[in-house]
């Protein structure tokens, strides 16, 4: 091994090359236990954005993450184990209502989640509004949850000790302006995913102005990469790709998504969130080889069930008020027509700049704070109607939201030829098993 | 200036942007005062490695570097300045007679230099090697000695004031696989030498095994990158690209190059010696504006008269006797026919293996180490007959030399359609001044 220096390793890919097994086990290791220096990993991270990975480097990578960490086991439960990941968008709360639906269908759902940073809120500091509840379960705990008949669901911190890698490269990435880079990217999330343990695996790949992948043709890569990473792995993986150029749903924000989770479990909640939960479920439940329709167990009331015994579970109270914000301000509709954009970038940011996310690393968020549309793309607004509120415990925030709201609405006369929405899913992707 | 943050700036050069004047001021000065982390410059040396930079960004890059320093002046000296650079080679003692004869001609040559690491010596190790020699001397007494009549050529060591953001940014891209960038490697040589304070320059660029630029589109690009940015900032510069595939001259080493640069003055000295150091004294004899033929300077002993004042101005006793190595061994022919291949590169790692060289900045260096050729190509040898000789004082490295040398001589019975030995010189590479 004393032959794969450093510098050896980054002239090998700046150049074109690609990289061994050998190499990438060695780079990934030093660089973990400080052997190979930061300017070099970001120097190797740059070529590597600008020359790629091809698919057995990127598998090779992912498993070098994996393994200077722990692994988690999951095997031996009385229930299949599927997970789900999303790229992030904004108003995505789609987690809350899928991991308890997809466990009332009988699978167990092992999610280990982050916290936000930036504009895409996280799905820790969603569930941290709910009174009491707890992110910060030991596996052994886990195990029991997942073990539980009337549980099997549980979303909960991970721990520092998965894919210890992808973390320290994760921040250098983040300041070195090599963040943008489809192997790394994928490498990134599917290491974490598969060192927690899971069996199956359903991916939500965001596409638009409020996804981190703007394109299609990103999303499309790098589902695709995802997808044959997990496979790769032993993981049955597939993904969705789905529309992220409007926010999800009708909120966005900490407290204000959780209600609404609430509202889908209770049988109701906007359309989008449904359909998105209930695609998703029959992804999971397929995978996961269970033959219950998720649409019955949402329902007959099994997926609420499952809720309340997944926030219990981990010390909340499903019955207690959410938090709401102390102030609350309206942005009326700018004419008369149809709403034709409102654009989920600008929501995100805004919903941002009001709490509901964080700027640093261990910034706390208010659970309060957020946006509410009281209308989306196709309805027909009035002018100076409300079409937005904006919720904070911090007033002096609303002029920078609603400067970032400025440019993110048009209404129309009319909603044009093909309406004022796309379709919210645009593509499944999955490959063959090797 | 808020607006140029580091990542902003490196995901510029990602994405094949051209930086503005702004954008390369703010990355050197901040990356000069520790604003700009190590692992962010890594980072976007390595997208100029693989993006490259335009005439204008590279003369930026380099004028930021020179302002992060001290400019020397050398205005109002009674003679015109000009100064040579060799891009290294082995065996390349050339400017040691170079510049004596140059200031006999009438020029005033204020060459800073530096030592030698790796495979190619330093010229102020090899000047080192005559006893009692300098290498530090402020600029005022360099001042005194440019404008002697009888001296007018100094050779001493860079202050670290010159361009300090290149010694930073140098010893970043050495360990992080970030050095092979022509605009780099450009900015960095001419860095230095524009904030010297010459009026002319010429530059000698190597090309082949012994060389950093091993074909000769390569050197082509960085000679006429150079050319390009001393005719930018207002320096006349020329430069001549020169054969380096075999060792220049019969020696590699300290003392033994300081031996031949004496021949070379004193009128013999090798062949390939002579012609490169009466091409290089033309080029610069012209650059200065002067009419002394350097030939007649080098024939009448005016070079030799100012080698010795050169010597004496900076302590040294150019009658003593040069160190020699404590042991010396032979290397012979293998075969009896014509020695049609020496390679520069062997020679030069030998050399350095022997002590002439030093592998980490600071260590010290064999005065009597080194090479000398008993053969060089197109020469007739017989197998057997001593080929190259080895000095060294530690002869535990004889084997380690051996070894170096195992591939690198080709003798063949006939010389071959176009002879052992190619031109010197390649070619000349000028521009129009702006």
């Amino acid at each position: 091994m004393a032959a794969h220096d450093a510098i050896s390793i980054i002239r090998a890919k700046r150049d074109g090359a690609s990289l061994s097994d050998e190499q990438i086990d060695w780079a990934v290791n030093a660089f973990t236990h400080g052997e190979m220096a930061d300017e070099q990993m970001s120097a190797l991270a740059m070529a590597i954005v600008l020359r790629g990975m091809d698919r057995r480097e990127t598998a090779r990578w992912t498993h070098a993450m994996i393994e200077t960490g722990r692994r988690l086991d999951f095997t031996g439960l009385p229930r299949p184990t599927v997970d789900k990941h999303s790229t992030g968008g904004v108003g995505d709360k789609i987690t809350l209502p899928l991991a308890p639906l997809v466990a009332a269908c009988g699978a167990a759902v092992p999610q280990l989640s982050g916290r936000g940073l930036g504009y895409t809120g996280g799905t820790l500091d969603k569930l941290e509004s709910i009174p009491g509840w707890q992110a910060d379960i030991g596996v052994g705990r886990m195990r029991e949850i997942l073990a539980d008949p009337a549980g099997g669901a549980v979303i909960c911190a991970a721990g520092a000790d998965l894919a210890p890698a992808d973390k320290r490269l994760y921040a250098l990435r983040d300041t070195t302006g090599t963040v943008e880079s489809i192997p790394l990217i994928a490498s990134s999330i599917m290491s974490k995913k598969i060192a927690a343990g899971t069996a199956a695996l359903v991916l939500d790949v965001k596409v638009g102005s409020g996804a981190f992948m703007r394109t299609r043709d990103e999303a499309h890569a790098l589902a695709t990469t995802m997808v044959e990473l997990g496979t790769d792995a032993g993981v049955d993986t597939v993904a969705l790709l789905t529309a992220m150029d409007t926010p999800l749903g009708r909120t966005a924000g900490n407290a204000l998504e959780v209600g609404e989770a609430v509202e889908v479990l209770a049988g109701g909640g906007p359309a989008d969130v449904v359909e998105l939960t209930l695609a998703l479920a029959r992804e999971m439940v397929a995978l996961a080889g269970l033959d219950t329709d998720p649409a019955d167990a949402l329902a007959d009331g099994r997926a609420m069930d499952h809720w309340r015994t997944m926030v219990r579970a981990q010390g909340g109270d499903p019955a207690a008020p959410l938090p709401t914000a102390a102030h609350i301000d309206h942005l009326p509709a700018p004419a008369t027509g149809v709403l034709t954009r409102l654009d989920a970038l600008a929501v995100g940011i805004a919903a941002w700049r009001l709490g509901a996310g964080r700027t640093r690393q261990g910034a706390p968020v208010q659970a309060g704070a957020g946006v509410r549309l009281h209308a989306v793309p196709g309805d027909r607004v009035t002018a100076g109607q409300p079409l937005l509120s904006l919720h904070t415990d911090t007033p002096e925030t609303f002029d920078r939201a609603r400067h970032a709201l400025a440019e993110a609405i048009t209404v129309a006369e009319e909603a044009g030829e093909h309406g004022a929405r796309g379709p919210l899913i645009l593509e499944r992707v999955a490959v063959d098993r090797p």
